[in-house]
């Protein structure tokens, strides 16, 4: 559909004529400071891989949602593209503009102001482009959590978490980005506000736009602001690294730490003995607190309400009992704050450095039923090693959310050049095998551009038309965030009930 | 649109010679034994509260999702409307058809398999038809949770909890329908099957498509199956009914339970003075454990992933720091199954049949911020007093979800008849109220056909033209269930697009 509408827009690049009047009208609009052309916009322009490079007409920075929609709206009349971007720190790209310069690029930036606190209701009120560590802080400036956690979160924008449901390490217990908001404001493809942003836990009074927006990666509407769930800070943290004979006994360990912590629980991230030996490799000054020899290792979090003295005794009943049953076969338990902090560093940045240190290597964020975690590792482990031998998976991620990050490395003695010249087919074996196995090819990183192509592989006919009828709905010009998340298709849309004669 | 749509299509009533061949192909399709009329069908045509009576053409009860799908494909050709049902247990008539005599009313009762459990995954796929209670028990079965749990739960269907996105008493834990489940098989409005029962935790690959269907009341198509979530059964729970000077007070220790019990806080029932007086005058069998005279009272629960004695440890401490800080007035906590139960029973069944016995009143289920509950409250009955002077509010509800099931009974020495002779004027009180407040006036009972012609004025003409724009697009020949959820617009879309000339 975006496509099919994209072409019907008129042509309009700054030169040839038409995009002059779009940009003066802009520059009246926001102001000439804030409309950015040249080097000034280059940092909009290329995703955080550095892997894709667009261009654009221009980079602009509303102050507000009021000039947001006035935005939208010129846009609109220009029948100019828009590429909404929060942090530009996705993965996918769907915060690059495309090569045609045609669009423009709205940055939400400037719009971060904190607009509410409610202690009472434990809620937040943030506008899009405020940086997740901000939100994080004024929630705990509050005496509150709110636990959304990831790798980017210094740069990362709440309205960018939302319009691609981010996930992160928290997930198991507070659930995605989808589950952390209770309402939202959006600027419609038209250029109208929908004020949604109601601090309601229960709301039935019609169809579900806060959670249709959530995820739609800038397709749908531009989100502009957010009421979020604030949740109690819990009163201590313990966290553990563990080690396992085989992957069935760290499912296993999984659903008995599920029964014993309850919802303690916070955190559940498988590390593979590939993935511990880059780090022992390559970042010798990232403590590895167990020996090197298992297959598997899991960092693990419980979050407690109690206290301190609570949380060890639970920690030991439950991961004693383990031990006791033969599940756990080692376990490094963090005595201090800093040990803690050095678990999760080896988790959050040795894990990454020491790939990037071995070498560039072929990523996926895959997403199985946690049943079938054991049977998809053994199965794309022996699919890649048949069609790509000697290529070494380094698989990690948030088991608790049957959530993988199953990269893949060149062979020893190899170089990144080696899993590079055969990308592509590496990426079907992984995503082939995550979709035999019940899954999914994009757990948490969404579809943006990246991904794009690769569904009509995975989904059915009837989910890509349901998926183009509500673009269509929403955007009927094709306008907003044009040629990500939908595959072009063969014919706009299936029009079923013209075929069917009346009776 | 429904509307609109609607008066497209061909009547067809039977006997009038369109009807028999429709009903024909369903005999056909199902055996005459599955298709319904008369009397066997009077059951399904009145609703729940047994205010709003419809005509069909028949009731049909297919078998499963194949016949489900070819039902829709049958009624399609004929361009018969189609009213899917449950248990037809909901409260606003979304189940019950109009009085036109044209469609027919569809039944999942006879899809009820558990076709799924997977504990390692922590998951149950069961089909629509399933009786509530009796996916609680399969779950209990396999030694898990699911904690979807509500008055009707002995006759109502996991598929019409779906359809209306249902709360209930575990909210506050757990979340409403819509979290519980993670993903849905569906009949599309051209009889297509979507199969979309993932049992992922994560999966952006693609719009929200399984939030879009939960709550959509069986307008956007008809769900079939799903796949929900499971958690750990609690070790043990301990219940207490606790008595408040003052609502701030009872809004305050919410805020202290949800502290100190974390996760554990799995209900918290807010019960007035006058609900509480209601059962010692009507009910006398039920025991209450306090003394009348708070203006407050509430029925907390406490889920413990540990066992008797840390609850009970847990309960004193938490409680007992509200007590010092003078937060609670006075408690009752349950010393045994059967004194918990007894609680229980008084919130979910003594507390109804009290209403019933002082002759029926006026009903609302509305929710607003918790932080805005206490001004909610004075400003509502302040403004019914005004109005109405010498009415009872009745309010109670799920404090914890900022949802109270506000109740308006006649004055002293009145009767029903009293405040239904206004019964429109105090829904528009309690809710304009709510509205003011920012809250809902339907925070869990749904739309239906009840509360439609309220919508527009609570929701802006933006949200409704982009539910409008979602039905077109799921329904474009507007039979599936037509006069629920959407009230009829003047004209059916607000074509913006054609509105702006091109530049």
């Amino acid at each position: 559909m975006s496509r099919a509408a994209a072409s019907l827009a008129a042509p309009a690049r700054e030169g040839v004529g038409t995009a002059a009047p779009l940009l003066a009208e802009l520059r009246d609009a926001l102001g000439a400071a804030h409309v950015l052309k040249g080097a000034d916009a280059e940092g909009h322009l290329t995703d955080q891989h550095r892997r894709l490079t667009g261009r654009a007409l221009a980079v602009v920075r509303p102050a507000d949602t009021a000039q947001v929609a006035q935005v939208v709206r010129l846009a609109r009349r220009h029948r100019t593209p828009i590429v909404p971007q929060g942090g530009n720190t996705g993965l996918m790209g769907a915060a690059t503009p495309d090569g045609s310069g045609r669009a423009i690029v709205l940055s939400l930036a400037r719009l971060n102001r904190v607009r509410a606190v409610d202690t009472d209701n434990d809620t937040l009120t943030v506008e899009a482009g405020a940086v997740l560590a901000a939100v994080q802080q004024a929630a705990r400036e509050a005496g509150r959590l709110f636990p959304l956690s990831l790798g980017s979160e210094g740069s990362c924008t709440i309205g960018g978490n939302l319009a691609t449901n981010a996930g992160g390490t928290q997930v198991l217990r507070y659930g995605n980005a989808r589950e952390l908001v209770l309402g939202l404001e959006v600027v419609t493809a038209e250029g109208e506000v929908w004020n949604g942003l109601r601090g309601l836990r229960k709301d039935n009074t019609g169809y579900a736009l806060r959670d249709l927006y959530v995820g739609s990666e800038g397709t749908l509407g531009i989100i502009t602001a957010a009421t979020l769930k604030l949740y109690p800070l819990p009163q201590s943290q313990h966290t553990a690294l563990l080690a396992f004979g085989c992957i069935h006994d760290a499912v296993a360990f999984l659903g008995a730490a599920r029964a014993g912590f309850g919802a303690g629980l916070t955190a559940f991230e498988l590390i593979s003995d590939t993935a511990l030996g880059l780090i022992a490799q390559h970042v010798p000054e990232q403590p590895i607190p167990l020996d090197l020899g298992a297959p598997w290792y899991a960092l693990i979090e419980l979050s407690d309400s109690e206290g301190e003295a609570h949380a060890r005794e639970r920690f030991e009943s439950v991961v004693g009992q383990a031990f006791e049953d033969g599940l756990v076969a080692d376990a490094a338990i963090a005595e201090s704050l800093a040990q803690s902090e050095a678990l999760w560093r080896l988790r959050d940045e040795a894990l990454g450095e020491a790939q990037k240190r071995d070498g560039r290597n072929v990523k996926h964020d895959v997403s199985v039923p946690i049943s079938r975690i054991p049977d998809f590792l053994a199965a794309t482990a022996a699919a890649l090693q048949e069609r790509f031998p000697g290529v070494r998976p380094v698989a990690f991620g948030h088991l608790g959310d049957g959530n993988l990050h199953y990269n893949v490395s060149h062979p020893a003695g190899g170089s990144p050049a080696d899993v590079f010249a055969v990308e592509d087919a590496i990426h079907e074996t992984v995503h082939d095998s995550a979709h035999a196995h019940g899954g999914s090819i994009s757990a948490e990183h969404g579809i943006g551009q990246t991904k794009r192509d690769l569904l009509p592989r995975y989904k059915s006919a009837v989910e890509l038309d349901l998926m183009r009828r509500l673009k269509a709905a929403f955007d009927p010009l094709g306008l907003l965030n044009p040629g990500k998340v939908l595959p072009p298709a063969a014919s706009p849309l299936r029009l079923h009930f013209d075929e069917i004669p009346a009776p």
